[in-house]
């Protein structure tokens, strides 16, 4: 029978309101009273465990969970030997983090477990609770994730939290071992990964859809420029003597943002300045600004990186002013698998909404699943654009939307023979 | 006698040779052991009055030391009765400091004295070394001016010190007695007062000249405007849906330089800028920016302010950021008296240099004890612009020619009827 007989309005309203259910009960395991901190292998990790390994249990998944803490919950298909379709996103949180960030794509997946009321697929399902995404406790981001595709290397077992805490030994006190990291490794019947995820952004509230298909997760230059001119005294100094280093910025950042808006598809953000020595009355002799360039191009971020370099040289050149700069991170851009965007754009307009690719300005785990597996993403319209704050939300519709168009997802690949013959790359 | 038989070249040099070797003496008193910082009433400060209170003596001036600890020199005139012309400065430094900001003009002064070898003019001269002008201990600045204009009130003498030392106390501490206020203030019989100082700025030199003549000191407007926007990711949040309070800054400040670089003798700076929250990826929700205006004209100045105010009315408007602006200071400009001022030009042209009248961006004694007494200011070159900072510097030959111009200076009033018969406001 076609998978939409189970997605009854009535039926499926119940559980999108069952889902935002528990990921408002999942918010409250937290390390902090005041809000919600839920960082890697973290003591209320172990009880959002226990509550998603028991909702999983009873939707006839066999739970385990892997060497770097990964809640693994592995639905069978109509075989055995059945090849394996991960749906999954991640279970820590920001300190002061909302209740759907990561959570969500989590608890979506046991949601469509249910939904699929034992009824088996020609795939098994793995829903996956990622460890850590964040980069909170450890300033790394993605070691969930990475243990899928043999990224947690000796060298990032051996960093330490704030505590002096290693890797290795907060995977030991959490009652795990981290020499099995290799079996964490994706096996070679994994068809592909899906990630559902609210959006972070105001794009899908301004355009009125609530789903789209992320097509991209964008490349990203992160680099720290600083001006320096000399100090000296704001009233006695005229203005055509000056070397004035925030002058010097505060042109650099509009030039920035004025070839941003005129790019598309482009965001250039100067998020932190910093003016030395900082007095009212002294014209500054340093200013420190931070960029961050993302676009869903690697050759459109690096051209405006480049140009944004050349900006800062020109002014100051012309400000004779001195320039260093310094790159933070360099990320390319990561397509998600063509098949799979297809195929979500289908169920979207399958449930009945308009379908949007875009790409993600954010990165998530996808970016790194994507590495041995095929992978694509379903974004949630986040209402406000807020994210990482108490104050993010969903709406219940879009949820209700988000369920509809997975269970369409997962009727349209079982029944499609080339889906079920691919292997990945592990 | 002409005054000018005094100068002759190799005198006027030894003197301005002295004269610099005075203030890299006086530089040694210091509160600390790696620069020189002497601030009010500190334990340099007393080595610093016994050394010129030597100099003065020798010169055949009458020492004493105010409620306020201003050392004071006073050498007489033709007659016993006869009106005062003050010249002085200021002796305490801010921390970190160079040798000759205040400390030159007092040490100019006792050279002045020297200069005269005992002739005495129609006036006596009162040589000032002021206590307290920087509001290095106190935050409040000009205390020891404040005194000879009756402005050092009860609210003042109760203020604190980092360690929770009054004014009144610190008087006390330094073997004075604050009760004694009264008696600092003017006498009626004050004619004038003269400021010899560093320019502390760029102007003289990049024209050339030696010395000037202070016209103005300059209004001041000092404010604070904080712009604010929304905190949002850098990835997920398109150019046209930001409401980024550092863009909108960084606008403000550039339309600022623009509008000041145009507008003649008005100087703008933005010295303090905080972006919050302030990381690489979050577009910043707020940003807090300074200004300081300055110009010769009240009312250039205020209507500038106004105009700069009105483009952050027009910016925040624009890109929908709130806007909050505070005063932080206030103050008139002060014209120095006309006839001293043509005066110190004649001099200045006297001693073979050309003169040049400006405005001070910067506030000095001269500024407070002109509510009282007719002022005027000469100011000498500042290499580099250089002050506040062990690099501050004067050339030699600047010295001997604020010396000879000096000398003139007395000269020529001691030849005018009108000046002698002038009274103080006192």
């Amino acid at each position: 029978m076609p998978v939409s007989t189970n997605t009854g309005r009535g039926n499926s309203k119940a559980r999108a309101e069952e889902i935002v259910a528990r990921c408002k009960r999942l918010a409250r395991f937290s390390e902090d009273t005041t809000g919600t901190r839920r960082t890697f292998l973290s003591a209320p990790m172990r009880d959002c465990h226990r509550e998603i390994a028991s909702w999983l249990a009873t939707a006839g998944a066999a739970v385990r969970v892997d060497a770097v803490g990964n809640l693994c919950g592995l639905y069978p298909g109509t075989e055995a030997n059945a090849p394996r379709l991960l749906i999954g996103s991640h279970l820590d949180t920001v300190p002061n983090a909302g209740a759907y960030d990561g959570v969500l794509g989590v608890v979506l997946g046991v949601g469509l477990l249910e939904a699929l009321e034992r009824r088996k697929l020609p795939f098994a399902i793995e829903v996956l609770g990622f460890s850590e995404e964040e980069g909170v406790r450890f300033g790394t981001p993605f070691i969930g994730s990475r243990a899928l595709v043999g990224r947690v290397d000796q060298e990032l077992l051996n960093r330490h939290d704030a505590n002096g805490v290693s890797v290795r030994a907060a995977i030991a006190s959490f009652g795990l071992d981290a020499s099995d990291m290799p079996q964490a490794i994706v096996k070679e019947d994994t068809l592909g990964y899906l990630e559902f995820h609210i959006e972070q952004g105001p794009v899908l509230e301004s355009m009125a859809l609530p789903l789209a298909a992320v097509e991209t997760i964008a490349a990203q230059n992160r680099m720290e420029f600083i001006f320096s001119g000399h100090a000296n005294h704001a009233g006695t100094t005229p203005m055509h003597l000056r070397r004035d280093a925030v002058a010097g910025a505060a042109e650099w950042i509009t030039a920035v943002e004025h070839a941003a808006q005129t790019t598309p598809g482009l965001v250039a953000t100067v998020g932190q300045i910093e003016a030395k020595p900082g007095a009212v009355n002294v014209i500054a002799a340093s200013a420190r600004v931070s960029l961050d360039v993302r676009h869903g191009s690697d050759e459109i971020c690096q051209r405006s990186t480049d140009v944004f370099i050349g900006f800062a040289e020109e002014i100051a050149s012309r400000r004779e002013l001195g320039l260093t700069r310094n790159e933070l991170l360099h990320q390319r851009a990561v397509r998600m698998d063509p098949f799979l965007v297809d195929q979500i754009e289908k169920a979207i307009e399958s449930s009945g909404c308009h379908s949007h690719r875009m790409v993600s300005g954010a990165g998530h785990d996808a970016m790194i699943v994507s590495d041995k597996v095929p992978s694509a993403m379903i974004f949630l319209r986040s209402p406000g654009g807020i994210s990482h704050d108490p104050a993010e939300s969903v709406n219940l519709q879009d949820v209700e939307k988000a369920l509809e168009c997975g269970l369409h997802l997962l009727d349209q690949l079982a029944q499609c023979p080339e889906f079920l013959k691919r292997m990945c790359r592990a």
